[in-house]
């Protein structure tokens, strides 16, 4: 997260501290003095791959300018259960009205962290790398391509507006996959390469005869695959897509492919056991 | 969804529009011709209940005023695999570019109603009730626990400010369980109930001297739940909470809690499998 | 006003810079050298219960972040006339331009706080206590009700959204005050009290037999109002509401009801006077 | 209020709705039918002068598209009590929900349009007009000026950037009267007028030496007035402005003045009585 | 501009007419009766290319949805002066409100769109593509790439996030162009082509080496573009940068360059001659 | 730029930085190292009027709180080619993100104020006085008039809300224009003054007999400008306006107006030549 980033970011976060705190927090305001102070550590409760530590400092820094923060462990990290990843020190009313907001995106970014790492081990000495999807929480999808990235998988495109992807839905409008590329490469820019997904072997023909930059072969099988990559013997990188799990994510990688993309890591997200442990100070 | 809860979501869909539109969606401006036409539908690949058909429909309505829109199935509807929920027809661009941004809504939210049912069958015929937690996606906040109750289950509180439930965190200030639930109930308005959080006998106990009008039993096993409910013999309402399963749920609506409250329906969500069939029109 | 509080508040506190000072303070830029520097003080010209002064210092920080600003009082102190409240040091220009600003919330929050205290100073030695209404100018709802606790006034609910008040234009959708209760209560979340307004004795009883939490007697005289004490006999706390004035309160508080809202506190606001005094500095 | 006036108040209004409704009307969902539908009216309970009925409308419109809304009186009538000034037809849901947030804006304008309708008949026969200040509301500047005008009276400069005023915070500055105005006049463009607010005869005679334009005796007593009347025989028109009552603003506008300005009309409002009356439709 | 990009720039276009519009068109309100009615055309007095129909109309829309909009001409079209591009018909306070924001985005688009004409037009039979760059005035970034394309220009990157451009700036972190590069390509997602900036030959061969997709002569003579374009001998598409006039764009065009690429399309525009002439009606 | 102003373009600013770097910078991000440095240089390449370093200012502020800026010249300085203008350091990402951003608000504002200042430079000598238009860039209203009274122009005024200019499609709706000019007069305020836009001998005559404050002549030969000047002999200010360009400029003044607008100087911008150097550090 570079500092433009997070400026970019700040209104999400500004509106998820709203959706929250709204109001106020009744809580707090009723059950600590107003001169409270207390010190928190972000404790991780499982093995994981950290991300979202800037986040949290940024959340904390917009709650209250008054708070402290001291990062123990960057995003990237990875880390075993009880580990203290952060330290905040300053209003204990603060630190509470914080807590749940922080939280969440800490465990749901460590969530993704750590599987994409889970995935990326997977394959490890094969040439393919694990890829994301698009299908990201609505609002969260920068974040959620960070913690890929911090779990040491690669991002596709981040919206429809950076990349090129002929899907099924495109191509019904036309009368070969070929014919789609190319219309395609008429009326892109020049820094625009064209991925188009294919189910069979004579769109796959068809794709490359038309001139498409990489391929996405789109609920391909292992044997499916193999055979794929060796038709296509190097003339595009191939990616693989659709009913990747853990499980068979190496055989599709030993299969030859260049790219596995995995859209369970953004949409079925389980959120990492991490907690707050709050004490006065 | 009240039309004017869609109102005050307005912002938060159009985020996620510009999140995944951006500055345009190349694919299909370079593939489709500009006054092509297709009719589109959202078809279930499982069985599930549906939530986010209203989202949807008003995600329609904001990219593009011109598309038609047709619900066939209603939020709160248990589903078969292969049904039809909801058709669209217009602007084959704009069909495309909505096409992601519906499905992210819609995935996450009959994954978290159809999640949300399953728990409710399992503590079918006891008197305990399924409720979520503030465990959501960040901006999520609403439209999860919309979806939660799509699924039949009932909200706890939707943020820190209209509801109060006093953790082990807000605890660590006060001598007693008592003294912080008596602080709470002198400085707070007459329409709040307060809940707090206790692990053990002692806590318990305090509690309801306190005056606690809800109790949360964190981290109990099914056995010390029993327990419990059997020492408070009805003077207050119970909430189990935090260890929660599918597997163990049961045990816990058994035991004579009157509540049960599951994070994981909205922390750790597997979007439902639905898709959109294009074809021209 | 606690800092997560101004950061929530921090987009309606730009939108009144915004009104005022729009394309430019042209009295200002042309009639100052544009190093000009000046001290200057907030004055108060009558006594009053001070609130506001916490939002002067982020108006005065959001203006120009070179200021210095030295408050001298809090909020919720009581002061007499000709008393500075608060000091601020810096370029001529920001100060004469926050000068309205600046003193439109102070003094209507003032103003608030020091209504308040008067109506709260006439129940002394009653068990009542002075609650708020939802009559507030638009767009200032948290800081009116800031403005009421400064005072020594309580807060009744701040929205729709965190309580309930069954009012007589719900009642009509149900054939009995009874009837909208258990509705009500079935639907509700755990945490949720229950108030409704009731206008005679049969409704009063029925309220008490459909399970109210609290009960609002609505345009009661305070002689119906002892009568209304008398018949509930502490079962739920009373709320007495509608036509209430400085001269009748403290007979409503006689008559022995828990709480008396009142609607003049925020709907019909005077302005306190506080001025700001400039000079070169 | 002119179509484009409304579209620039719309984000205002969006944030009054979101202030009361926030995360959902929880008494109108647990207590309505999904399906319910009424018919309801503003009435008034005492004599006024209308204004909002615009507003109103836009507010229905905003919360749900499906009401319908008839205005039986416009902004500027004048209306005795138990007059029906609009009804609104639909969802009951929706209808409930708006109905604090619409009066909350019908009962602040329809106060702010009676109390300048009765300055404005107090002086009947004068040529002095009354005159608002920027003394209102955060937030409501343009709304409570329409309001005055309304009423009948006059606007005074909207805020910093369409008028120039210079007060005794400016004239500090300068040497001398005349020396703050010529300072001014070779810095402004040429569509400016500048006003001056003066204290006594000299400042008054020196601020018609720098060639002011409008001059504002400050805080005169109605015998001043007079004299500085006099005194200045039509050279540039006056404006009386401080203290200015009800009981006392004929006597300035008999002294001769050309405005007076009364802070009053909009820095203590008081709501007119205006109720809601909602039955099932 | 497809309904979904009107909707992203909605935000925009509210700007602009609240930039302009501010507290309220007070030459109409004071010079209109309020139920004037009007008939307005927006007319050339020059020969040009149309762009911003559609902004107009989208303008007229949010402005007051009681206008009615026709267009006579549509985006793209050339037409010489005297020619009615569009009518719209209704209040004449709206039309008069409307007119100068509307014109200042239709001169501007539409001279961006004849400017870009001109260019392609001087290029015609090469093979040359007339290209745009991200010298756009600050927020109409989509609009003003929008108006190139109306002329016939193509598109370069939006932004820095859809488009790999590595200039000399960024050469200077590398040893060499090629390291650059690689560098670049191994950190890059899979849709990427790389762009890189050269000044000379040796950066030229280097950049070749390090595998670049494009590459862009920055500043070179027509001379020095004619013997690049040689010594590339096809490996990889050229884009002339820099310096680029009406005068020499076809030299570069006819050195055998793919691309030319103008900042002076849109850093440098002149607003075409469009006047709006209104009448009652 | 006062402290107050930058505040209230922050927005515009942000949008600004989110229109070129959206989702990420990916350039840099590919081609920096994470922890790389820099410094930068604001260069000129031609004679100029510097305008927008405070702005630069601000958007570096805002992209990145740890790059340190330090201005060398400030707004309205006027420097030769060559000259460095400011210098930024710190991270080499940030620096290459702010790079295009900066410039294009500091070319765009630099040739604003170039511009203007060759218009006043060819009035010198004369009573004349250069004035700007509203044909502004959509969104940049108040820069480019900053930049305006950077050259040394002045400023007509802001928008529709600050200044009352009945212009010919005003007129349409009046018999005369003696009487728009008093129906205006009637409804306007007393800071007001108006001006009128004639095109010959009959209407000038009407303006004046109608009581109008300053006359603007529109498309006026200098010849007639001459002779209206005599007509009016002094009774208003005149002002010339249509058709004014370097060449004919002082003859336009030296006719004796006091006013000369001329619209290129925001409608038709050349930008200013101006570079980023950036060197590692």
């Amino acid at each position: 997260m570079k500092p433009v980033d997070l400026t970019l970011l700040r209104e999400h976060l500004l509106a998820a501290i709203r959706e929250d705190a709204g109001s106020g927090d009744v809580t707090s305001r009723s059950t600590l003095d107003a001169d409270a102070t207390a010190v928190a550590g972000y404790v991780t409760k499982q093995d994981l791959i950290v991300s979202g530590i800037r986040i949290v400092e940024e959340l904390a820094r917009l709650c209250d300018t008054g708070l402290e923060f001291r990062a123990l462990r960057i995003d990237g990290d990875a880390v075993t259960g009880n580990t203290l990843l952060a330290e905040v020190r300053g209003s204990a009313h603060s630190i509470l009205t914080l807590e749940r907001i922080s939280l969440n995106f800490l465990q749901r970014l460590s969530g993704i962290a750590t599987a994409t790492a889970e995935y990326v081990a997977r394959v490890t000495g094969t040439a393919a790398r694990i890829v994301d999807t698009r299908k990201t929480a609505p609002g969260l999808r920068l974040l959620d391509k960070y913690a890929v990235r911090c779990g040491g998988g690669m991002n596709h495109r981040v919206g429809l507006f950076d990349g090129v992807l002929i899907k099924n839905n495109h191509l019904v409008f036309h009368p070969s996959v070929a014919d789609a590329v190319r219309t395609a490469r008429q009326r892109l820019g020049h820094l625009a390469r064209i991925e188009v997904e294919v189910t069979n072997q004579l769109e796959l023909d068809d794709a490359i005869a038309g001139g498409a930059d990489v391929i996405m072969l789109d609920n391909y099988t292992p044997d499916e695959t193999r055979r794929a990559v060796l038709s296509v013997a190097g003339r595009v990188p191939l990616e693989s897509s659709g009913g990747i799990t853990l499980e068979n994510v190496r055989e599709y990688a030993e299969a030859g492919v260049d790219y596995v993309s995995v859209g369970a890591l953004t949409h079925s997200v389980t959120g990492a056991d991490i907690h707050l442990q709050v004490r006065p100070d």
